[in-house]
């Protein structure tokens, strides 16, 4: 004998395979959505329906766009300089870059990062397309984004000799302290970085 | 125009009205469903949609349980003690007393716990049912398992004078050491709680 609710236990069971959510979160938003109004399981509902019909990844950038658009619009926008490219792991890293507001090139996402440990090979990352790209588009400056890990240096270091037989500018997101920092408090690798990069003041 | 493909932003939207999950969050679980296949998202989808036809209240006990049983199955079970009710504050509580295994009577939910903060008083708790049941199941004992918290004692201490006039044994769940906590990193009102209701060994 179940002591909950079929219905409860199937959404409990379904909302417990998202990344990170445990059993007890799991109960805790089901529990909470039962007591909400039927609206808001609707629009959830809803809006996982849509999902997969309404988003697809450019064919261009690899962002991810809405189905009924045929290249990203940071792509198609004219004001965007076509001849940066930022080089960006995951459809996410755009938004972080973006919110910046200081970006004015284009994007192009790898699609992950290598990592043999996960299974994931320079041939499944987005490496031939950049280079078609490179060519159609004269871009003159690669801007390799990559989160500051092993894997994003890894990948960083693979893609930059890659691209030695192009005549194109390979530049890298700057390594040094974050803002709001003590530098007691900085580890040693990131303030080795930050003395290496120092600049002008 | 928006960085994000529109069915994505409304699926990120949906997830960040659950409790205690924040932008990240949702943009973690939206990203995952994307990549995972459809399946994952449709049974997501499936399982909100059920959720409040195929859940109702027992009428009796206040417990969730599946829209097409009359009570449930913990009251209408033959081998459960009718005479024995715990009282509890929410529906989840009964899982947590059923995993014990230790437990051979039924439940009363309240549908919450007196806290005037909250707007929460005692004509919104199930009290007159409770008191229903007393004579109709002649009840012999109440536990009031309700939280140790401020709410859950105020709540305790409202109900216990509400059924005074009852020939009925009123008890409550034990307050003491939790197992596995050293002694000294116990807080003082729990120590005290446990040097107050001490056994004999």
């Amino acid at each position: 004998m179940s002591t909950l609710p079929k219905a409860l236990e199937a959404l409990i069971e379904a909302l417990g395979n998202l990344p990170g959510v445990g059993p007890r979160s799991a109960e805790r938003y089901a529990y909470f959505l039962l007591k909400s109004d039927q609206y808001k399981s609707s629009k959830l509902a809803a809006a996982l329906e849509k999902l997969h019909t309404g988003v697809k990844q450019c064919p261009k950038t690899y962002a991810l766009i809405d189905a009924d658009l045929d290249v990203s619009e940071l792509y198609s926008d004219p004001q965007r300089d076509k001849t940066v490219v930022a080089l960006v792991a995951e459809p996410f890293d755009i938004i972080a870059l973006e919110k910046t507001s200081l970006y004015r090139g284009t994007y192009h996402v790898l699609g992950g990062l290598i990592s043999p440990i996960d299974g994931i090979g320079p041939e499944q990352l987005h490496i031939p397309e950049l280079k078609k790209r490179i060519k159609e588009d004269e871009v003159k400056e690669i801007i390799l984004a990559t989160n500051a890990s092993v894997e994003g240096e890894t990948t960083a270091l693979y893609i930059q000799q890659e691209l030695a037989n192009f005549d194109i500018t390979i530049t890298r997101l700057a390594r040094g302290l974050p803002i709001g920092v003590d530098l007691e408090y900085a580890d040693q690798i990131t303030l080795g970085h930050a003395l290496e990069g120092r600049q002008n003041f």
